[in-house]
């Protein structure tokens, strides 16, 4: 089975299906997003609604708690309309108290029967935060958490994730983009840590893809990051690049199917 | 003219140059290279290649003065067994005084028939040693200057790298890898400034890629950055997310001629 294992609700959800289709992904794992520049139409459309998500996440603009609560809703419809072509995972705030984490969880994670939790996009200096998010999760299920670990989160931020994660041996934690510019020091925490995981999405050079996933490949995801990447050049990518077809075939969906019981 | 306007040398050249055959590239805008991560077998092996390079940048290990003029005869050695194929750009050492960067440039890149100086692959907060070099390369031909605009390197650094080509209009400055995670606002200098141009190499995303070269098509130079790029699959990008022929066109050769006089 091919599996995304990272994208985000990309509209219209009809056409990412029928890509799906023509691609030959079986499941898209989708996340949640607070906005969607695939609707924008040039650069300025971009850059205003980069810069709304900026406000919002850096709480200038608008609650993000609610805009968040209305991309679950999002996410929500879009895999009721195609429950076997999808599989969620949902974002949860940072930096509310255990309970208050407990509650945002089991209403918007385990009554919308979602998968995980995440992504979480953190910056510099915040992966304190985790500690919350990972103590909810094992109790509900142990829920795999979905961790941004390119740009702005640094080494220092992966290290001290990697640390927690070591705490809750229990809980799957998928690192994305590989670790971004701090591959080889991600590669080799994951390698050593039994629950780390490693998304491949927006990798910056086949050479960095091409090493990890012939390195670790039981413990590399095959990930696109849509709206952001491209789902047929992804998967030529690991196809290429991959040495054996069992390598290709673990990180192209059978590492994510055995963690998430698909 | 179908260009790669940013890879290094990649051993061995005959297979680069097969390469170019198959994918249809007529020219390769190439770098010199004190390391060949293509020769490594294993992540193991990247890994050691990886520390003597970190070790050479940090003066821990030899003399860098030395390794960047023997990667700069292999590169003019390429060259002048396919002087058809390639057209050469050397690197160049920081933290000379101007006569010595003078020399330098006039031994190792004047003589040698080069066509620029770079690529310079600065740390953060050191953009400011690019100064000498803009001055150094304005006395011969006007030299354009190739810049890593990636991490390590910060917004701060492209502000002050921008800052300073503003004081040399004359020279075309080639930032590459799209700014990297600083794409917008890396975008945005550009546009405004006529000596300015972007690489797209190292693209991690390509809503990123779309966004730009559709917003600033006669400012974009189609790059690979072999051996860590991919030259099929950054081709088909390019080709993919153009929103018209013109676009890839300009991007895919028509500039960096236009910049080099080919």
């Amino acid at each position: 089975m091919i599996i995304d294992g990272h994208s985000h609700v990309t509209l219209p959800i009809e056409e990412h299906i029928q890509l799906m289709d023509q691609v030959g992904i079986d499941k898209t794992i989708l996340f949640s997003t607070t906005f969607h520049p695939e609707l924008a139409n040039n650069a300025q459309e971009v850059k205003e609604k980069m810069k709304y998500l900026n406000d919002l996440l850096a709480g200038k603009k608008g609650s993000m708690l609610e805009a968040r609560k209305a991309s679950i809703m999002e996410l929500v419809n879009a895999i009721k309309q195609y429950p076997n072509r999808y599989i969620g995972f949902g974002a949860v705030p940072v930096g509310l108290s255990l309970n208050e984490t407990k509650e945002y969880i089991e209403e918007n994670i385990v009554r919308n029967n979602l998968a995980g939790v995440g992504e979480f996009s953190l910056g510099a200096g915040q992966a304190h935060l985790l500690e919350v998010i990972f103590e909810a999760a094992r109790e509900y299920h142990k829920l795999p958490i979905w961790i941004h670990a390119f740009n702005p989160f640094t080494l220092k931020d992966i290290q001290e994730t990697v640390s927690i994660a070591n705490q809750f041996p229990e809980i799957p934690v998928i690192l994305g983009h590989l670790g971004g510019t701090n591959w080889i020091e991600t590669m080799d925490m994951v390698a050593e840590t039994p629950n780390l995981y490693l998304d491949t999405s927006a990798f910056y050079s086949t050479f960095v893809l091409s090493t990890i996933i012939n390195e670790i490949p039981e413990k590399c995801i095959f990930g696109v990051d849509m709206p952001y990447g491209d789902l047929e050049l992804s998967k030529q990518a690991i196809l290429k690049y991959a040495k054996t077809s069992d390598i290709s075939k673990a990180v192209l969906g059978d590492n994510i199917a055995k963690i998430l019981n698909i």
